[in-house]
């Protein structure tokens, strides 16, 4: 039996991450691929609960970046090891909604912690595992942050600052540079045909 | 100002530790000395939230190993950066019982997680900040066993098995041989007399 593959999607606030969730779905779907869908940090009960403690907006204890940036691998150590791993074991694709280079980018680029570091816990939690795609959905921070606003409250951290924004999409990019054949950037400013155009041709090739 | 110190209390199950933190607490009192008393994991808000999700045995989520490693850190560097370290800044010393050298002994010793990987982590988190002096109880395993049920039930560490404390005790021996100036080993089978007799000596040494 062959293994499923990993798919991870990235993006910045309002990049069109949900949208284009669905059209990865509508494709694995339509080529009749097992799947099933995740997102980070969460996945597994005890990753929701430590994303609970992530998410929410609390005046009692100021979360330090370094326990925000071990909470996030806690959350993912979970996730890897008792979800998408032996998913994809069993010939079952994974479709994940962020994954480790959003720590890269929103911790390492984002907060300015050292990228050494990240890639040493990282290194600990995931070893070589990595995945066969990854969509990153480009588009300019303050596009995005206007339709981020318009769905409603904002959360912790789409309440930090704009250029907070700019490091993250530029570690994004950098990112995408030195490991090309992974990372593949999408124009999220695009119409909405276009973008899932772009992506039905990624997963063609991943596919074919 | 004069900086407080830093001191640490470490021990098997059973060892003797509660009533030992009473010893500690009542020369520091009679020595007019501020100091604050906690506890790891836990001691801020955010660092408890993750102890109940440690201590909790839950049947719908298999903690695996490293995702309790990152909790135990991600708790420890709330602890330390937003609590023991302003202190000690401010001249008021620590007692914590249980600190680094407990995930050293218990993740890495008892659960044989790779050491150099526990080491990159405390790195990370911790830098060079270290205890003034780190009291261990030793106990054997049995005894300790012995000592715990009889206080009621388990909890997800205690039930382990053991071999597991046999394992622990030996990681914390080894490192007591390697790191003599810090950690400094009290027999926790001796009379409570005794052992409190020796933990004021070590207190005397370190105040000297």
């Amino acid at each position: 039996m062959s293994k499923g593959v990993f798919i991870t999607l990235e993006g910045t606030e309002g990049s069109g991450k949900s949208t284009q969730l669905k059209t990865i779905e509508q494709y694995l779907q339509q080529h009749n691929r097992r799947y099933i869908k995740v997102r980070e940090p969460g996945g597994t009960p005890i990753a929701e609960e430590i994303r609970n403690l992530l998410k929410t907006p609390r005046k009692d204890d100021a979360m330090c970046d370094t326990t925000e940036l071990l909470l996030m691998y806690a959350a993912r150590a979970q996730l890897v090891n008792t979800v998408i791993k032996p998913a994809i074991e069993q010939g079952v694709d994974v479709i994940c909604d962020r994954h480790d280079l959003s720590t890269v980018a929103y911790q390492g680029g984002g907060r300015g912690m050292d990228l050494g570091e990240i890639k040493v816990i990282s290194k600990v939690v995931l070893g070589d595992f990595k995945p066969n795609l990854t969509i990153l959905l480009d588009i300019d921070p303050i596009k995005g942050m206007q339709r981020a606003k318009a769905r409603g409250e904002l959360d912790r951290f789409e309440q930090s600052k704009m250029d907070f924004f700019v490091r993250v999409r530029n570690t994004y990019l950098e990112c995408a540079k030195q490991d090309p054949n992974i990372i593949k950037v999408v124009n999220g400013d695009d119409t909405l045909d276009n973008v899932s155009s772009h992506i039905r041709k990624l997963l063609d090739n991943l596919y074919a």
